[in-house]
Order: structure tokens, then C-alpha cells, then sequence
């Protein structure tokens, strides 16, 4: 049975290995950082992890803490502009520390990417409860 | 003579086909959407162009009357977790509908894109006046 377009989008952004985590600053500017994540039914989860970063203060997670709401993007780009889509996920996020309200994120996190097998996964970890989706297809849907 | 990491920074921002458009919404929540623009020194262009729109008043257009600052990332993704990078550029943007101040724009996003040799680029054009870079790479920096 064919999957429904909504059934399709889900599945898009689910298999996706990367998104994009918009946010916005104490100071009211927008942020935006690429993010490694799951999806297990209507919760975003993303970690942090030990791939280097600039600072241990992450502004993604000072910005969470002063405004829950987020955007999550996934999209794919194609020389073939009949075959451009995105979806995105509005919700809200909070920043959640505690390895024992996360072990559903750490299971999902380990299962989808192999990398976690030499990339620790200290955490903290952010929880996106999705809100709304979007998507948009350019004309026609690719296969 | 090499080039900076500055230089390269910028060189990889410029050549991607795609970056990531986050703006905030009048009612304070962040969003994001894919992009495609063109980079002309301090400058990040983008137009409206023919590729179908959920609606003709874009979101992000209505955006960025309400609150001009903005944050645009490219970011580049690979199974080998050593060899991740984005680069930043946060700004002002602001909407340009006269065709005779977007004469620079139209040149480069055709230069840049063949495809706007078959979609028609209409404008309104969002300028993008970059004001800060930011730039991050996985341990090391993939050659």
C-alpha cells in the first residue's frame, strides 16, 4: 500500500542524517546550527556529543532555556529543480540533563548512527516536542 | 600560496548550491527555510523565483520586514564524523523589489545557478548585508 504524502514526509525527515536547529538568541536574533537527531514519534532528540566544539556553553542550549520554541529543518538539494523538498518541524524544546529521562534518546541516538560507537554521547540532550509540520515539494513529488 | 582558512571558509560558503534561511517570526518563534543565493563580497542574495511557493506571501519575507536580522548557514554533512563544517554568516536583510537596485543580484544568481536559465527569477530580492562570520570543522580540516 502506497505511503500517504504525510507518511512519506515523516519518513523523510526520520531517515534524514542531518537537520538544521533554528533558534532564537536572548537578544531576539535568530541561530541556527546543523544537528545530528532522532525521531521517535513526536519528539526531536538531539545530543551533545564529542565531536569538538567551539565553546562548552552551547549558544543553542543558553537560547532553549529563554525560548523553547525551535524550527527543525530537512531539506535536499538537487541540480534537478523538479526534485527540491523540506520539511520542517515546529515545537518546542527544553534541555534535558539527566541520563535516566534520556535513555530513550540515547537508544534512538546509538541505533541510527553508527558513529556513536566511537563518538561519546555525554549529553546534555535536547527534547523537541514537535507541534506542527510542514512540507513543501516543488512541483510533483520524486519517487 | 594557500589560502586562509578565511579564504576557504568563504570559498566553501560561496560554492554551496543551498543554505539555510533562519529568520524570526513577528510572533517571536524561529524559522527556518532552504535557500538558494549567491554571494557578492559582504553581500548574500536571494530572489523569489518560479519554483512553486505555498503562498506568494512568503513567510520569510514577512519575517524580515518585521525584524531585519537574520542567520544563514551552510553546513556539509559526511558519514566520516572528522570531516563535518559550517559556516555562519548572520546579518541584515532586508526585501528589494525594484529590478534597478538588483541588477547585481540577477547577475550573480544566474551565474551561479544554470537553472535560472529555465526558471523565471521574478523578485521580490532579499539582500542580506553580512555583518559577522562564524565557522566550525570537525577535528582537522577535510583537504
Amino acid at each position: 500500500m502506497p505511503l500517504s504524502l504525510e507518511d512519506r514526509d515523516r519518513e523523510r525527515f526520520a531517515a534524514a542524517p542531518v537537520a538544521r536547529l533554528a533558534t532564537v538568541r536572548p537578544d531576539g536574533s535568530p541561530h541556527v546550527v546543523p544537528i545530528v537527531f532522532a525521531l521517535v514519534d513526536e519528539v526531536v532528540w538531539t545530543g551533545v556529543d564529542a565531536k569538538p566544539k567551539s565553546t562548552v556553553a552551547l549558544q543553542r542550549l543558553t537560547n532553549i532555556a529563554a525560548e523553547p520554541r525551535v524550527s527543525l529543518l530537512v531539506d535536499e538539494y538537487d541540480e534537478d529543480w523538479s526534485r527540491l523538498w523540506w520539511v520542517r518541524a515546529d515545537g518546542r524544546a527544553r534541555v534535558v540533563s539527566d541520563r535516566r529521562d534520556v535513555e530513550e534518546a540515547i537508544t534512538a541516538l546509538v541505533s541510527k548512527y553508527s558513529q556513536y560507537q566511537e563518538v561519546s554521547l555525554s549529553g546534555p540532550f535536547v527534547r523537541v516536542g514537535v507541534e506542527s509540520w510542514r512540507s513543501w515539494a516543488s512541483r510533483g513529488r520524486p519517487e
